[in-house]
């Protein structure tokens, strides 16, 4: 039983902030009796009801050590879930990894078509700034605006959106470690680290706590798709909830496959710890934070 | 020979204005040495060196009116392009219009590939707001976070990626003039409208004053699709630098499908009236926005 001063397990709070963000979710996003309302039902389908929330659960851990409020860091998890979404919907496209399943269900191409598809991506997108520059969503609208900023940053060509593209250019390619480093940097890093400091900006923190969340961020990123790739190497479609050893079907370079599987397992250990190191100054509200360090790092392996 | 106090003539001055839209563009997106080289070189591409750049001319002519900075024109007007661009890009794309020539040039998925074209508009899209949260761009960063909200509006679901779904539902089926209008509206009439707001909102003008811009704004958003029914009804691919006659092929709506030629051209004059008089307690520095209605409406026919 919950009460004022009584800190949930970790996985009990995982579970009510991945509850809180589907909330969130379903509240913000226009329901599909709004025109265009396939469109809408389309952009439901496909963000609701489902995903692990890391990016939310980021921010909100973040948030908890910045005294965020908690509509103001709803809106940030969601937010910040439009934009991975939307990533995700384009990635499966036919022209990009051709996925017919994700998260368990077809993929929106399959279950609608492509330019549905196209059109969810892109409205998922605009959705996110959308939310972002709600009006007074923050209590300061300079600090606001940063976070919108942030977000922009890290989801654009020199983001999220360009990881893609050196992804694509990097097929059948043999990349050193740095090189596929570099990638993952902008394809996964570049998001996973604007939710740490999406969460950190809705509430009120300095520079330097600033600074250290970014180094944690930075190893957390790269830490998930180390992550990712041994797990797209051992699980099963079933288990992952989407098409299981497609990276090595595609010649895709991964960290499993220039490392090989036991270096990738020791390279994400270090990688939680050197996160974990980096909140060494941010005390007891920096917990939550840790936690999730140690769940991603164990999370199927 | 300009001085201070000479008021350039409407062609003269929408020369200067598109210079510098194009200048803006030109150092707001990243360089195509920068990586991922392709995606920044195919940005450049498809974003550079042609386009009529209506919606930034909207948003130079309202600055005018409201006393905005250049410089701060100039990052509003880059974001409307990149919005526009990459709805062009992707509406091009084979499972939307699969349109081959745009300004006169192959369309980014011809000349590049589909992935490509792809990413480009996602990026596109990010850059806008990336550039339209810029730190400080506008002297008060809540009336900037309002610019931000108003953009997003104007290009998500209910508005412009929501006109296209509406147009793709509308292929093959037979509107009446509301329906097509609640599509245009939305498709090519918001993120006009935002033209005239954001550039409105990057100086000073107070809510009257933005409400007449407003009443201004959709009848020009309206305006523009009626004179590109009728372009495409009577030009020649030549002169549209894009391919004419597609929307009869296509038989999608247009105004003179469901008006004829000559009730078209007369909405379309009648539209450019209702603007200007939404303008009548503006005054002299209204008068580029009253030039705009006019150069509109006489386009081409």
């Amino acid at each position: 039983m919950n009460h004022p001063g009584f800190k949930p397990g970790f996985k009990d709070w995982m579970a009510q902030q991945q509850n809180h963000a589907e909330a969130a979710l379903e509240k913000a996003l226009p329901v599909s009796t709004v025109v265009p309302e396939i469109l809408h039902e389309a952009m439901r389908y496909t963000a609701l009801g489902g995903g692990k929330r890391v990016r939310p659960l980021l921010a909100y851990a973040a948030g908890e050590l910045s005294g965020a409020k908690a509509d103001t860091l709803n809106a940030v998890a969601c937010a910040l879930e439009c934009i991975h979404v939307y990533s995700l919907v384009h990635d499966d496209m036919p022209c990009m990894d051709d996925d017919n399943l994700r998260r368990g269900k077809p993929t929106v191409h399959v279950k609608y078509d492509e330019a549905t598809a196209l059109l969810v991506g892109d409205a998922l997108q605009t959705q996110a700034f959308d939310l972002l520059s709600t009006p007074a969503l923050f209590a300061d609208p300079a600090r606001q605006l940063r976070a919108v900023h942030v977000l922009a940053r890290a989801s654009g060509s020199r983001g999220m959106a360009g990881g893609q593209a050196i992804d694509l250019a990097s097929v059948g390619h043999q990349l050193t470690r740095e090189e596929l480093e570099h990638m993952h940097l902008h394809k996964t890093g570049a998001l996973i680290r604007a939710a740490v400091l999406l969460g950190a900006l809705a509430g009120d923190v300095d520079e330097p706590t600033l600074e250290a969340l970014d180094r944690y961020a930075k190893q957390i990123g790269l830490l998930f798709q180390v992550v990712d790739d041994v797990l797209d190497a051992v699980a099963d479609t079933a288990t992952l909830g989407k098409t299981a050893g497609k990276d090595a079907a595609n010649h895709k370079p991964t960290y499993v496959s220039i490392l090989g599987l036991a270096e990738s397992k020791a390279l994400a250990n270090e990688m939680a710890q050197t996160a974990i190191d980096a909140l060494a100054n941010l005390g007891e509200k920096a917990e939550r934070l840790r936690e999730l360090a140690h769940y991603i790092v164990s999370r199927q392996f």
